[in-house]
């Protein structure tokens, strides 16, 4: 009986620990360890790699050509295997897919809170990661990177598969030219879309708080 | 000691609850009841008085006049007491305060999957709502609406209190002329701004799952 007893409140104590994390902060999404801060690339791409939704921006062609962001859901490969470049599942019923078929300029905004890894930081805070990837939204259906695109899609996002036929969802890419980073006080990273693109993620990496 | 059994077991039993719930969905971080559905325009002000951040885009003037989305926290009022005008406290050091500056063009994209409240659903699917305000991006600075503002702010985000002020944070405004909310099946439901800025929000209302 004192064993039942001692294992309850142990588990209450851990339980209520971890529930207090969930509340104050996010509980972490994270399935790939955090890369060091300085290793700007490789973090770019842990970034992306670890969010699986965030914000496209195109431009309005309804309203005078007005910056529109709009909650996409994305993928950048198979879980833990992404190669950085993001892929989408959009239809022209929304206008980000009609507004890109006119003007390819865009731009996919994330942040770490998303992750669950930024604790209380206010989310506007340098040490609370974010990111845009700034390029051209283009329309890739029928070629084979499609292919590879709507596993990742569908590996990341399963109801995907269930959305209805008759919206004509398609595949798009961001073909990324620009790369804006802060995950530390002193600005912006520079970073190149090659270093982006070539940075290696599947090694452990020392995880920084 | 059987009293003492019971509790710990039940109180396991109620945390692992919540947990399950934290871990397949977000917990919710709703203040205030859900309005219905069809009630749009209290609907979008209870989706930008729940959330505390998100992207805002502007007009890249460093990058060609590309939408460029920015992760930034936001407020619309003291905590439940919004408006539905949402404030920001930007820098010149960071882009979006420098594009506004030269061109006002805006939008604020803001998605229910933050509040907690979608659960397990994609955050693009139609079910899990989703709100851009599209309008111009305002410098307020030394007027009388920039208090209101900076208490609305610092009440939502303390931390703001202590930003460096060699960094010369602003008061900005989203002075919204148009407003796109997803909240269920059937494409964007119409609200006119003045729909929205009227709608009542802190009567009990109806809680839609």
């Amino acid at each position: 009986m004192k064993g039942l007893v001692f294992f309850s409140l142990l588990a209450s104590i851990f339980v209520l620990g971890f529930l207090q994390e969930s509340v104050h902060g996010r509980p972490s999404l994270m399935s790939l360890p955090k890369p060091r801060r300085d290793d700007s690339a490789a973090f770019a791409r842990w970034l992306v790699s670890q969010n699986s939704w965030g914000v496209l921006s195109t431009v309005s062609s309804d309203w005078g050509g007005a910056p529109f962001g709009n909650v996409v859901s994305f993928s950048d490969g198979l879980p833990d295997k992404g190669k950085g470049i993001p892929y989408f599942y959009l239809t022209t019923l929304d206008p980000t897919a009609s507004n890109a078929l006119k003007d390819q300029r865009s731009s996919l905004s994330l942040s770490e809170y998303n992750i669950g890894t930024c604790g209380n930081k206010d989310p506007e805070l340098p040490t609370c990661a974010k990111i845009t990837l700034v390029g051209k939204l283009k329309l890739i259906e029928g070629t084979k990177e499609a292919e590879i695109a709507r596993a990742a899609l569908f590996a990341k996002h399963a109801d995907m598969k269930r959305w209805p036929k008759s919206h004509n969802f398609q595949v798009y890419k961001l073909d990324i030219e620009n790369i804006f980073m802060i995950n530390w006080f002193g600005g912006p990273k520079p970073i190149t879309v090659e270093q982006y693109l070539q940075a290696k993620l599947n090694k452990p990496a020392l995880t920084v708080a």
